[in-house]
C-alpha cells in the first residue's frame, strides 16, 4: 500500500526522517512517496493546491498524509478523510478545502488514545499521531477503529474570484516553482456558467488569447494559458511570470472578461 | 531492509543519485528511505543533531548510512557502529557523537579492500566505500567481515552548555526549517540533577513560563518549550525565531536559571 | 524494476507527486527513486551533466526519466532511448548528449496515441506523456510497441573547450552545490591524446600539482584535481571555489597547459 506525504517541514533537519521512520516501523509493507516537504511554512492555501496536483493520480488505496500545522498542540482536531477511492489524514485546519470540492468524504477526529497513549510530545503530531495513523490505515485497519465520525469540517472560506456581471477578479491561488501564476480560475467554472473568455488583463499585459503551451510565444513574452490543472495561468516562456510582473501574491489580482459561449 | 541516507550533497546534482543506484546494485531488496541532502555543507554538528532526530524511529535492523564529509580522501577512517537496533556507516569525525551519548556500540574501520579494491575516485567515498559497505550489511554480512574492531572514537567535544551553581549559559545547537532556536539543554539532564527552571533569559526576551505548544501564543510571539526531543527551544507562534531575534547561531547564548525540582 | 526520476519541477508544488503517482499507478511494482527535481529551471546542461554522474550506478534495467523541457508542448520529440542497460525517457531537447559519447543507443520517438489518447494537458508531459511510456518499459513493454524508430538525435554543439597545440580553454559544464566548479576536460579525454598536465591557470591562480583530495589544502585554499567522474575540477578546501573566484559560469575559461605523457 502507498502512503504520499507532504508537509512544509523543510529538509535541513531530522523531522522528515522520523516521521517516515515510524511510517515503516508500523506499516513495514508500504511504500513511501515522497510528494514535497517544502511547501512554505505554514502556508496552508499552497499546501491545499498542491494536493489538489497529486491526490488523483495515485493508485485506488492510497493514503495522503499531509501537514502544515500551524496549530499544533491546540484544539484544532486530527482527522481522517475517506473518500471514494482515498483517504487523507492531517490537521483539521482547511489544508482539505479543494479536496472537498471535488470528492464526496466521510470525516472521523482521530482519537488520540487509539493511535498513541503516551504520545511523546505537543509539538509534533506528524510524528506521534498522524504517522502512526496513516500506517494503520495502510495495514488496512478501518477508520471506524481509529476514530469518531465527524460532521462538518472547516472549510475555509476560499475567496477566488468575484465576479460581477461579465467582470471577473481572480485571486492568485500560488505562484509555483518556475513563477508561473496560477489564479482562482477554473476550465470547470467557466463551464458552468456556459461562458468564454473575452479578455485577461493583469497590471499592463492585456491579452484576448489563451495559449496552448508555453513556446507558442517567444522566450521572455508573457502569456495567459489553462495548466495542467486547468486553472486560468499567466506565465513567461522561459521565465518567471512572477519576477516579470514584480507580483504581490497577496494584493493582486488577474481581471477577464467573460463572454457568452460561443 | 531499509537503508536510510543523509548527507550535505544538495539535490541540485547527480551526487546523491548515484549513492542510491550503487545502494539498490549491491542490495536490490533494500528499502532506501531519503532523509535528507540539503545538511549546510560541511556542518558535522548540525548532522549529529538531525540524526538524533530519526535514528530510532526506524525499525530495527536498519542501517543508517550518514555522509557529511569534509575530510573525504584524507586520513580520517571509515567507520561502521554497531547498536542494539542498528547500523550506522559513515566518516569518524564526530557525526555520531550525540547517538553516543544515547548508544552503546562496537565499532569497525570499514576495511578498504574488502569493499572495493578499485576504488575509483577519492573524493567521493559516499559512493565508492559508504554506500557498498551500508548495502552489504542491509543485505546480512556482519561487520566483522567488512571492518576490524575499533577502540576509540572522536568524540568531538561539544559543549552544550555552561553551569555555574544554578546559573546555566546554553549554547545553540541548530536552527531548524522553522527558525527554531534548539538549544543543548535536554529535560533528562535537567531531571539528573533534580532541577526545574525558573527562568530563561535569551536577548531581551526573558520568561518564566515554559510552553507545551507552539499555539499558545498569538502569532508573532516568542515562546520557550521543550521540543520534540525534549531540547529547550526558544520559538515564535507561526513565524521565525532565528529572524526575530536576529539570532547568530556560534555566539549567542541563552541564559536560564534553575531550582530545586518541586 | 526501478524507475529513476530527475526534473526540474522544484519542490514547492505538487508536479513531482503527481508524475510519481502516475508511474506508480501504471507500474505498481516500481521502485521509484528521486535523483533530484531542484536542477535549475531549462537547464539542460546542467541536468545532462547531472545524468552523467548517476546512470550506470544503477542496476541493469533501470529506466531512467529525466524531464526538463522548456519547449514542452512544441514539436520537440518525446523520446525513448535504449542502451545496452538502459531505457532513457524525456525529450528530445539535447538532454541525453553526454551519455550518447559512452552509450550506443537505439532511439524511438513516444507515439503518443499509444500511450495516452487523451492526453489530459499540452504542458505537462511528465505526467501525461513520459510517466506512463516509462512506466510501461518497466512493465516490460518492448520500446517498439511504444515509439517509431529515430535517426539521428538532436546532439547539442557541445563546446567543452578549445584546443591550440599545447594550449586547453575549458568551459565550465557545471558549479555544484558545493561551489566546485566543473570544467569540460576529462581523463579520458588526455589519455587518447597521450597528454599529460603541466599547468592549470584560473583568474589569478595558477598551479602545477593536481591534488588527489580536497583535504590535502588547508581550508580556505584553491586547488585542482579530478573529480568523482574524472573531470578536471577547481576546487576550495571546506568552501566554495565559485564564491572565492566570483565565478561567472557562462564566460570564465580555465586554461591548462599540456605536455607529452610522461
Amino acid at each position: 500500500m502507498i502512503i504520499t506525504f507532504l508537509s512544509d517541514f523543510g529538509t535541513e533537519d531530522g523531522y522528515v526522517g522520523s516521521v517516515k521512520g515510524v511510517l515503516l516501523k508500523h506499516a513495514p509493507k508500504a511504500t513511501i512517496v515522497d510528494i514535497t516537504h517544502n511547501i512554505p511554512p505554514f502556508n496552508i492555501k499552497r499546501a491545499a493546491y498542491a494536493l489538489l496536483n497529486y491526490y488523483d493520480s495515485f493508485p485506488a488505496g492510497t493514503v495522503h498524509l499531509t501537514v502544515v500545522d500551524p496549530g499544533v498542540g491546540s484544539a484544532r482536531k486530527g482527522i481522517i478523510l475517506k473518500t471514494k477511492n482515498y483517504y487523507f489524514v492531517g490537521p483539521d485546519n482547511g489544508l482539505f478545502t479543494l479536496i472537498q470540492n471535488y470528492e464526496t468524504e466521510t470525516a472521523y477526529e482521530i482519537n488520540r488514545k487509539v493511535i498513541n497513549p503516551d504520545i511523546r510530545s505537543t509539538t509534533f503530531h506528524a510524528r506521534d499521531l498522524f504517522a502512526p495513523a496513516a500506517a494503520m490505515l495502510a495495514n488496512g485497519t478501518s477508520p471506524e477503529r481509529i476514530g469518531i465520525p465527524l460532521k462538518g469540517l472547516r472549510k475555509q472560506v476560499q475567496v477566488f474570484f468575484k465576479r460581477e456581471g461579465n467582470a471577473l477578479r481572480l485571486k492568485i491561488i500560488a505562484i509555483d516553482h518556475f513563477g508561473n501564476i496560477i489564479t482562482g480560475l477554473s476550465k470547470e467554472q467557466l463551464k458552468s456558467w456556459k461562458k468564454s473568455i473575452k479578455s485577461v488583463t493583469f497590471k499592463n499585459f492585456k491579452t484576448e488569447r489563451i495559449n496552448r503551451f508555453y513556446a507558442q510565444k517567444k522566450a521572455g513574452e508573457p502569456l495567459v494559458l489553462w495548466n495542467s490543472l486547468n486553472f486560468l495561468e499567466i506565465a513567461l516562456c522561459e521565465g518567471s511570470a512572477a519576477k516579470f510582473f514584480n507580483v504581490n501574491e497577496k494584493k493582486d489580482e488577474v481581471k477577464v472578461v467573460i463572454t457568452d459561449k460561443q
